[in-house]
């Protein structure tokens, strides 16, 4: 296919620093694209933590399987990525490519296959052929270095249009600790989970049972609360290694780990935000604010019920301030909500209150604000205390061009 | 808005015969449109029950809150549809209008408001011009004809590029009866309930007890069991009026009402499937079975997670007979499936089966299949009984440029 057009709201990938305790390197395999990268090789230093999060599709992909079972050792000394071909819907042939891969990699880094992480994303229903990946094994394991952050990032994209990274420090117990993201996603993108990869990389020491805690939760506000278009991927999967090297104390308490938490959760918050800022077709970063709900929960329901209705996202597209439609979306969540209490906002400008327009409310500076890149929603729903923000992008043209061609 | 192509699915408008104690009149009121009739006014005969089906989103519009009251009394005399104003979300100004309008009908029929039904379709959000019908109020009595289906049918049209009918007869205890609908839908229709409106009319007497019974059972094979966009419209109203007027017996029997069921369910059906062929910017009809689903009601929300997905819609739109994008349909649905046993067929060929790609399938078929009009999918779910039906149209670029311009 020809090659994307970059998203006008996509962001400069950041200057990610070296991590002790990563090397990665990256190759050509040529499972699908030819000349660019389309393999990562992550190797992490002895004692390296690990936590992940998964698709809840229940179809998922044979490496999604592969490392919920992996994830119990709660060790990792490598990660192999692979883009071009997801390795979804293969039967027993996926499984024995996903085996295949994590033994050549164990024995290229001198470890035991169970420690070995893999994903895959791409095409659907192909066989992986994962003889490529051994193929380029040893090239990679010669390449290994510790600042390949920005390479990384761009081995593992396939209709993205941009690569996508966020770094944060932090401190824990006085000691400063670093995190590097990379993601990758642009479609097939919705809660649970909204991206197709994320891998998180630290220098801290955090043992794997807390590290899973702070992810998931971490996830569940940032990933989870993104939508393109509604559809769940077989294969989304968030990993989070911990190499330990930075020499802060392992201890797992609330307290102890708030700093790392803050900048976790902006890391997944940044790279979340990416994603959608790729999303298929999109020109508008679109926040949705629910306010008034009976809960949280309720909130986040109406906020998605919002995000994935498309006679929204396609009024967002041609800058069309269509509260009706919103309100409409309000009502299909099924959630509780009174018709004669709702308020909707654009741009910080109530448009509708308690149920009816406001009257002589001005247009002017609502129609300016949707011709920006970034649009802002808010509901209030009037009933309770719960609030929620998603995130999503308009519904183009481009978005049909994209997935009315590309077979994914 | 520039006058939309009519849909290539379109299907002309059937003979539609006059109805004993029906009496039809259309008008120009001018509330939005200019230059075609936009109100349309039903006169029933005395004695002629009445059921309803309306929507479940919780943001009703003013008229269906009425319709509900006014359906508690079970009996009709009149019927007011108008095109252009959906009279949503405007508060008392809603009600307001609802009664003026309800008011102005019963006294042009010489009748009580509670025996006036009311249906509006249109924009959300700007107030509902009432005196605008109530001015052409003598005009639609003068004209009231038996014989106005054709006419009403295009009265009430929005978007939509043709206009819908159906028409069937039956026999209740060896007495002929008739029966016409007509329907207006082809953006914000998902269940439940999935179309904007429609009205079905009978010269049968049936008590309105047994016609509620039968017109629910009817909407949830039908209305129920298609979508176009996922959006839930605030407005859906199905009526079903029975004049009384053919001579058969009125009476509440299964058996005795089994062939007028029969043709009931094939106008709901027929009239349904209209709305999807008229689906903003549709170029294919798709009819997706799932079979094997552990009950019929999972086999239905599997069907309608396939039906709306943006990715299988835009796959099919481009023609491309992606089954990776329905698995991973099926996967999101949530209902109990099993990676390992699904099968999906594209135009009656199985491209997967028992979870994996059919050694050596020849995608020819499929690929002819996939360029013609009407597309059937079919998913083999594997572990039981259940299966269902849904319809749907694809995703096109006609979609986004209807809804990136047209507020409604």
């Amino acid at each position: 296919m020809a090659k994307l057009p970059v998203s006008p709201l996509a962001r400069p990938l950041p200057e990610m620093p070296p991590l002790a305790g990563v090397r990665l390197a990256t190759a050509e395999a040529g499972i699908r694209y030819k000349g660019r990268a389309d393999v990562l090789l992550a190797e992490f230093a002895e004692g390296t933590t690990v936590a992940g999060v998964f698709t809840k599709n229940l179809c998922p992909g044979a490496p999604v399987t592969y490392c919920r079972e992996a994830l119990q050792g709660g060790v990792a000394r490598g990660l192999v990525v692979n883009a071009g071909n997801a390795n979804v819907f293969n039967g027993v042939a996926g499984m024995r490519a996903v085996e295949t891969t994590a033994r050549a990699a164990a024995q290229t880094l001198g470890t035991t296959a169970d420690q070995i992480f893999l994903a895959s994303t791409g095409v659907i229903g192909e066989p992986l052929p994962a003889h490529k990946i051994v193929a380029v094994m040893d090239e990679l394991q010669g390449r290994l270095a510790a600042d390949g952050f920005a390479q990384a990032a761009g081995a593992i994209m396939t209709t993205d249009t941009f690569a996508k990274g966020a770094t944060r420090r932090a401190k824990i117990g006085g000691v400063e600790v670093t995190i590097n993201g990379i993601a990758k996603g642009s479609g097939m993108i919705a809660p649970d989970m909204a991206t197709m990869l994320a891998f998180i990389f630290t220098d801290a020491a955090i043992p794997a049972q807390a590290m899973q805690a702070m992810l998931a939760k971490g996830v569940e506000h940032s990933f989870n609360c993104i939508t393109i278009d509604s559809d769940t991927s077989t294969s989304d999967t968030v990993l989070l290694f911990a190499t330990g090297q930075a020499g802060n104390k392992p201890v797992d308490d609330a307290a102890h780990l708030a700093d790392f938490r803050r900048a976790l959760h902006e890391v997944l918050h940044e790279l979340a935000l990416l994603v959608v800022r790729d999303g298929e077709g999109a020109q508008k970063l679109v926040t949705i604010t629910v306010e008034g709900a009976v809960s949280h929960a309720s909130a986040k329901r109406i906020g998605l019920a919002i995000a994935n209705s498309p006679l929204v996202k396609t009024a967002i597209a041609g800058e069309d301030a269509n509260w009706g439609r919103i309100v409409m979306a309000v009502g299909k969540a099924g959630e509780p909500a009174d018709r004669d209490r709702l308020g909707v906002a654009v741009g910080g400008v109530w448009m509708a209150q308690n149920g009816g327009v406001v009257p002589g409310y001005d247009e002017t500076p609502v129609v300016a604000h949707m011709k920006g890149g970034e649009i802002e929603i808010t509901v209030d729903i009037g009933l309770g205390d719960g609030h929620a923000t998603v995130w999503t992008c308009d519904l183009t043209h481009g978005y049909i061009d994209i997935n009315g061609s590309y077979r994914s």
